[in-house]
């Protein structure tokens, strides 16, 4: 580590704030709100934007416009654009959409899936099965969520091996990335090291992504830890979206501008302007009256 | 850095909330509560705090009775109590109290200098260096800030050699450790790298302290790259105490819930009790009104 010399020299800083954080957010949004904050965040130049879910529309009212968001979004420059996809009848809804990847979604804890998704970790594998066939039919790209990585809200401690039987499992499945998810913003630098350190015996790190929620402030550190441990694909949202709505103070993903600013004075390059994701944060603010939990944010804007 | 072996087992948490933090907050804060605080921190099993600064009233009202908290702390369990003394005066004032060590003042730049203490760096040395003298009399032990180290909010970038010189001028006039201080708070991994790189040619890593302020979010990243370069003493406030009052989103030092959450989850020994430092920020959040800017805070009183 002593001299950075083996960190990777670009990275890409994977946008999750209008899925991820939008599905969390108390405050109704407009469609119309959410294709702008995306054209936003496209102009910003980050090369890939999670724009929505095709989750049920009961179970999270939020992302229930899928389809007009993903059919108004402007299709401009090289960002990617990508959906959140639970199961065969959320493809089918998609299937008419312009889409270049999408997420399937599972958990390395048995406790938090049953919660989270009505269903074993098993039986999100079969729900997903059919949704991952009909992605790479259609020659998408797909990533798959390994949520509760680093720990689960019921049974505490997850087991790293059972991470990377999961991770494996995904990628044999025919997903090309796996997101290692710390769904409630509890790792350390020490436990990436671990679960890393595991992984990457089987699995190539270009292979892995690494998805942190800064709950308790360590989701920066996390991403050095990452970059060392050769990962070179983070997510953020914008301005932090997606804190917890019942915990005024809770920050949800690590802020786009806070990884991109740390990133920058790293000389890792993204391709990401940072004022331009200020623009975006500054504008879906002024949408849902919440100040962003972004430190960087709250610096540039002061 | 990939399995951690290198890593200090044990972390000197040198908590400055009632100095630095206070100093910077636009709430009075009655001499009492100041006491009560610092009572909390010491409960809380903090090995050191900078209890107070015995700077000119006129310039920094808040801190003007430095002796009456002094007298007031309770003396109880290992914790040490310091306070900054910038003069002669100073230390005059300092005199009748009883402190376990004392701490000094200057920065890597000149524009910095002036402006924040009206004199150049050369002259600050002047001042202090009496003040030294007299605390080597007493057999105090003696820190020295180096504000500044990592950028100055009047000439941007900061020469690197400049910070050795200075670390250098203030361990040869008898100070025990330096303190390489962000005090802008905008360091990133790579730049605590190379500060230390250049620094620790010369000088003991047991003979440094990293200050961060948490501004762009970056400071806990930039714990665990000081951590990798062997420093094992870092400054934090509780609660993130110390933004800037004319910014409210803008953060202060890292806060010592987030720096002892991090440091615990590492398996680094502090013998600092979370909820101890939890328990004092919500005293001093109670005293103030303003919500603690930390996330482990925000987190756990959710």
């Amino acid at each position: 580590m002593n001299r950075f010399e083996a960190l990777p020299s670009r990275v890409t800083v994977y946008e999750v704030g209008p899925r991820d954080g939008l599905q969390n957010e108390p405050a109704e949004v407009p469609t119309l709100a959410k294709i702008q904050f995306v054209n936003l965040l496209t102009a910003a130049g980050l090369p890939v934007i999670e724009v929505t879910s095709f989750v049920r529309p009961g179970s999270i009212p939020q992302l229930a416009d899928a389809e007009e968001v993903l059919a108004g979004v402007e299709r401009s420059g090289d960002t990617r654009f990508t959906a959140l996809v639970p199961n065969q009848r959320g493809m089918d809804r998609a299937a008419g959409v312009a889409l270049n990847g999408i997420a399937v979604f599972t958990a390395a804890s048995e406790t938090f899936s049953r919660h989270n998704t009505n269903g074993s970790i098993a039986e999100t594998f079969e729900r997903f099965a059919p949704v991952v066939q009909s992605a790479m039919a259609r020659g998408l790209w797909i990533r798959g969520y390994v949520s509760t990585a680093f720990g689960c809200p019921y049974e505490g401690d997850v087991s790293v091996d059972e991470v990377v039987r999961v991770c494996g499992d995904l990628l044999a499945l025919g997903v090309h990335e796996v997101v290692v998810s710390d769904t409630i913003g509890v790792a350390t630098p020490r436990d990436v090291v671990t679960v890393l350190d595991a992984l990457t015996r089987t699995v190539d790190s270009a292979s892995v992504a690494l998805h942190f929620h800064d709950t308790r402030g360590t989701a920066l550190a996390n991403v050095l830890a990452g970059l060392h441990m050769g990962v070179s694909t983070f997510d953020s949202s914008a301005g932090g979206l997606g804190g917890c709505p019942y915990a005024p103070g809770a920050a949800g993903n690590v802020a786009t501008e806070d990884l991109v600013y740390m990133l920058n004075g790293m000389g890792i390059e993204t391709g990401v302007s940072l004022e331009g994701v200020v623009d975006a944060s500054r504008f879906l603010s002024s949408v849902t009256g919440r100040v962003p939990a972004s430190r960087y944010y709250a610096a540039a804007v002061a």
